[in-house]
């Protein structure tokens, strides 16, 4: 019988989570299936890597990239720690909490780097199509390598999805937006804040892009903010110049007029409306259609398509947990993958499954303790190292503090690794100073 | 027998011609295929839908637009008239020769809303994969229904691609664009000139986009531009606050550096760089990959697929002639489905019909009448209306000319419609004083 042959679609986080977790099992003497990556972009990484492209890239694709310059994490490092690949093993030393996005970047890439599996990976690669047969069993991955100008169709006995879900804008209308007379953009589209310096913006939104990038053009010198809000303000201590209103219900010329009657004469409009979940390459038996929440619609586990459980998402739930948790899904679908886990045959075990996590969701009022528990119940199943999750969960309690007590401070704090017991330094600079986010500078502990 | 079924892909210029073509062909008596028309806008007229998004729209697709506000027709609206529906016609009396975007927009769809055939096109309906089987000789075309959420394969006999190639940006990268403190937009997601104003602004490029995108700008009020050429500078006289200097060679902070060293500090950067031909839903054997220029590689007549002649493209070539050469070509692909014109079933005389052609265009030094001659071929071959294309080639040249004597004045000039021998009327304001690019302000006249 011929090697299995396994596709991922995306070499990001959660890509690269899979390749980890195959080598590190073949590392182990188990004997693993062929494994193909496909990755749209040049390089892995995924969302983590920059670019000043928006909209199209080079090769008329979209452009994944959601970040911007100047990015630093908006989380603690301490939640997110690889549990098999800490900061003290990439670094060499411990590094202060709230990295900016190339050091993340490199701790990331570090591990696979480490494990030696780029050419398990297809670069500039997108995905076209994805269908399965039922007559062969097998699913059809249409893919394009873009340098060659070369559409081929290749089979697999598994699919595993790790596209992610937050490269495709979620962007609503305004009444008025299209006679605006400056720049509407969305986050996704948003690069360097200093394009902003001077100028009075208007965020739309209360999520952490909306917290994020109003903070990021707030550091570089805006003249003011402004939030608007469908359902409440985000209500944190903000600047003198920053203030909160409800929803825009119009624009005319650079005036924009909110729910109280308000108005605001703005330089600029950012959408900061959230991501779709949005796999266009997959057919209609295939494709997850789910919300943005910490249960998804039709995933067994959260990463089994239940309508056809040969096929995996990877990472597609709201997150508070991130690299630590693609990996707990990661090394569980592997062994799904392996036969060391049986995926239950009967599909209304798997709807169960799904129903049952939903109603968990809804009745929680800790979704973080939700999520914990959910990494905790992959890892349990699996050789992935175990870590004290629950101490990961209290590192994110605590900045949830922090931000209350001080909104443009809280990347000041530093918290305890969980995989290795050190308290990381604080940062040589306030994050309000440090106007330099390369790496170089923020090593310089 | 059953009918026969044609997949068509936009309802753009090109896709509603088609659509107008097989209708024309239905009045007079003929039994037509059933014709599915394939759009992913939520209205017809392809480009010349004005939106304020770019990047990806509300589902996530790519913007189609690459228009902006303020846009008026670069070109003299006597080139591009329809034989069969005149301006007269539509407007009930004869208008000035440049119109703005929404002029011409109710002028296009004007003659559809005519015919009929609105229930012809599913909207929301982008095409998301199309092969050809050879067991079946049929076309499968899987498209996906936006609003309904639902992915579908149908089979067609015949697919007309006439998704345009406006709307792809070609975007090159230059050194140091990452660190660029300001905005860089490829000419797609322009939309607004007063974004610009009072701004110093760089465009690369010579092309269209480049002169029309500076002059709207400077129009509106910005403070200067610069437009850096790869070969040649574009020459014509630009007011005091416009230069032409090299090609950009870096960028650092906001300055710029170009080949013969001078340097420019600006606060955007509109790359004018051309779009591509991009048809990520065509399966290899049926995905064209040609230049943009008037003989198109791999098409028979500019518009049968050589290796799959079931297969149709209109209006890929670079482009004088428009709207009438879109006609010309839509009414002979339509009788080349009708069987009342025989493509040769000898692939090396279609192949040796490309050779020519592109030898042709070479050896050429008059694009215009070159282009002229082949919609003069086409359109002898169907029962298009005939019209006069010599005088609309001598209308391009009088542009040209007009364009060298004042490139801030061409659109104030009036031609002669070849189609019912009117001339047309001055308009009553000149451009650079015309701010109002509505209908109802063009057509006060």
């Amino acid at each position: 019988m011929s090697k299995k042959r396994v596709a991922i679609i995306g070499a990001g986080p959660s890509g690269t989570a899979q390749l980890r977790a195959f080598q590190s099992a073949a590392e182990k003497g188990a004997e693993i299936p062929e494994i193909v990556c496909f990755e749209k972009q040049d390089d892995w990484g995924g969302l983590w890597n920059y670019t000043w492209r928006t909209g199209l890239d080079e090769y008329g694709e979209p452009v994944h990239c959601s970040m911007y310059r100047y990015l630093w994490s908006n989380g603690p490092k301490e939640g997110l720690e690889f549990a098999d690949y800490t900061f003290e093993e990439h670094f060499g030393k411990q590094i202060a909490s709230y990295p900016p996005r190339a050091v993340l970047r490199d701790y990331i890439l570090g591990r696979v780097e480490k494990a030696g599996v780029r050419d398990w990976v297809r670069f500039r690669h997108p995905v076209r199509w994805v269908t399965y047969r039922e007559d062969t069993g097998k699913f059809r991955v249409t893919a394009e390598d873009l340098k060659a100008q070369k559409v081929y169709t290749e089979e697999f006995d598994h699919v595993i999805c790790a596209s992610g879900h937050f490269s495709t804008p979620n962007v609503p209308h305004f009444d008025g937006l299209d006679g605006f007379n400056g720049r509407v953009l969305h986050a996704h589209d948003f690069r360097d804040a200093l394009e902003f310096k001077d100028k009075d913006i208007l965020i739309i939104g209360t999520s952490y892009s909306a917290e994020d990038i109003g903070s990021q053009c707030w550091k570089y010198g805006c003249k003011s903010v402004t939030v608007s809000y469908r359902t409440a303000p985000m209500g944190f201590k903000w600047p003198d110049n920053w203030e909160e209103v409800p929803l825009l219900t119009r624009v005319e010329g650079n005036t924009c007029t909110f729910k109280d009657g308000s108005q605001k004469r703005v330089d600029a409009i950012i959408l900061c409306t959230g991501y779709l979940h949005h796999f266009p390459f997959m057919d209609e038996p295939l494709k997850l259609r789910t919300a943005n929440r910490l249960a998804t619609a039709d995933l067994y586990k959260g990463v089994v398509w239940n309508a056809n459980p040969k096929l995996f998402y990877l990472g597609m739930q709201d997150q508070w947990f991130t690299f630590n948790m693609f990996d707990a899904q990661a090394w569980w679908v592997r062994d799904a993958i392996l036969g060391r886990i049986e995926i239950p045959s009967d599909r209304a075990v798997l709807d169960a499954d799904v129903t049952r996590r939903v109603a968990e969701e809804d009745a929680s009022d800790d979704p973080i303790g939700y999520q914990g528990d959910y990494v905790k119940e992959l890892i349990a199943e699996t050789d992935y190292p175990s870590f004290d999750v629950d101490g990961a969960c209290a590192a994110f309690y605590e900045w949830k503090t922090h931000k209350k007590q001080d909104i443009m401070g809280f990347r000041n704090n530093s918290y305890k690794s969980v995989m290795t017991g050190t308290m990381a330094p604080a940062h040589h600079t306030p994050w309000v100073d440090a106007l330099d986010d390369s790496m170089e500078a923020y090593l310089r502990n």
